[in-house]
């Protein structure tokens, strides 16, 4: 059985990734949910007990530790089918796109950080941040138009689609917007059982950490909490 | 055969990694150099001619385009032998390591730009970056001695030493120093003969781009500039 640690997650985007597509792709797992340290900058100390970089996600299969969201995903794919497109032409394609959310769209994930619960209207998006929004526009439609949609990469959910689901969570927090055939991928992932499961769960969550509200606050005007607890 | 499009070689530390590991495992490509063009923010719209990102490296293969280093290892882990180890364990470890370097040691990439040909002495790494240096460390020794070297992951070179690779020329040009095992280590890299042939080249290349050059030079005390051109 596989042990998936996380963070909480009303915050964390990187948790979120192996987490959805886990649940999407059937494979059994028990979650380890480590909150952050609140009101200290890093949870390095208490994450490395069990992750070598001192962040989440990481993934235990016996006696292998596998610390770093992509590398999780193509570890499942090695196991478990559907991680990635059967297709060679989709699948390079899919790790590409996955690769570049890896380490690419900074203002996207530095300005909105993730924060399921909270809403908060951005009027101006800097210059960077509509680069970012733009290319994501492009990048989605280019996947639903070659390989038919629903999904990114082509009829079956994957790698890919988790890779971009905090993305989701993004827009629908800060109120971004993007074009018609965007916003209604966007809206399939929020449907996804995993993500209501998620989302549910990051509702009833009860820690509050100042950094990541004051980050999201700072952004753009205030709407309103939906954090149940 | 492939095309391989990359910028610079004295600053391109993403370009470095497909192309090391290409010439280290004789697959053959075609290199295709575009210069970052100087005085200017970004290369986004040279770039973009050829990368769907706007960013080098990015890999040509017939009608298939592959746009960042990390999918470019694994497009080429399903056609060419040992760009992973073979060993299941040692590979998830590759994996995570490499996709570590993907997306995270931010003090490292961001104050010891890659520069192969100057020489720059930093004589107090702030804390984020003696945090990455440490890490390095750690990282850099557990796969020595888990996997018995010469390389990261074993007995031979692969991906995951081509995307510490760049380190190495970080390691020569900022005088960073680490404990005796990595930087043995460090030094190998340095004398592959895909490294010498790059380091070559960059000493060799006319092109001085100011932003690049001032950020390396803000840094620390000025030694000495290499190239030869
Ligand atoms: N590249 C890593 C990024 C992981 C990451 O940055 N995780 C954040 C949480 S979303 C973390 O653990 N932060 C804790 C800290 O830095 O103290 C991955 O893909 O897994
Ligand atoms: N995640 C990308 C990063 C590529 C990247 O940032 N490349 C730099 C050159 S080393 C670039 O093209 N910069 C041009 C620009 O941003 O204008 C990869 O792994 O390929």
């Amino acid at each position: 059985m596989y042990t998936l640690y996380i963070a909480n997650k009303n915050y964390s985007s990187w948790s979120l990734r192996p987490w959805v597509l886990m649940r999407e792709l059937d494979i059994p797992f028990e979650e380890e949910l480590v909150p952050f340290a609140p009101g200290t900058s890093s949870s390095w100390s208490a994450f490395r007990a069990f992750s070598p970089t001192g962040k989440v996600p990481c993934l235990r299969d016996a006696d292998t530790t596998v610390w770093d969201s992509l590398a999780i995903a193509e570890y499942l794919a090695e196991r478990h089918p559907d991680v990635w497109p059967a297709d060679p032409v989709a699948r390079a394609w899919a790790r590409s796109t996955t690769a570049e959310m890896h380490s690419g769209f900074p203002a996207l994930r530095t300005v909105c950080t993730m924060n399921c619960g909270i809403r908060v209207r951005i009027d101006a998006p800097d210059e960077a941040l509509r680069k970012d929004i733009a290319r994501l526009g492009e990048l989605w439609n280019e996947g639903l138009t070659r390989f038919g949609g629903p999904f990114l990469a082509g009829a079956t959910f994957g790698a890919v689609d988790a890779f971009y689901a905090p993305v989701a969570f993004r827009i629908q927090s800060y109120g971004l917007s993007l074009d018609a055939d965007s916003m209604a991928y966007a809206q399939r992932l929020l449907e996804r059982p995993a993500m209501r499961d998620w989302y549910a769960a990051a509702l009833a969550e009860t820690w509050r950490d100042p950094d990541h509200e004051d980050e999201a606050r700072r952004v753009g005007t205030w709407l309103q909490d939906l954090r149940t607890a």
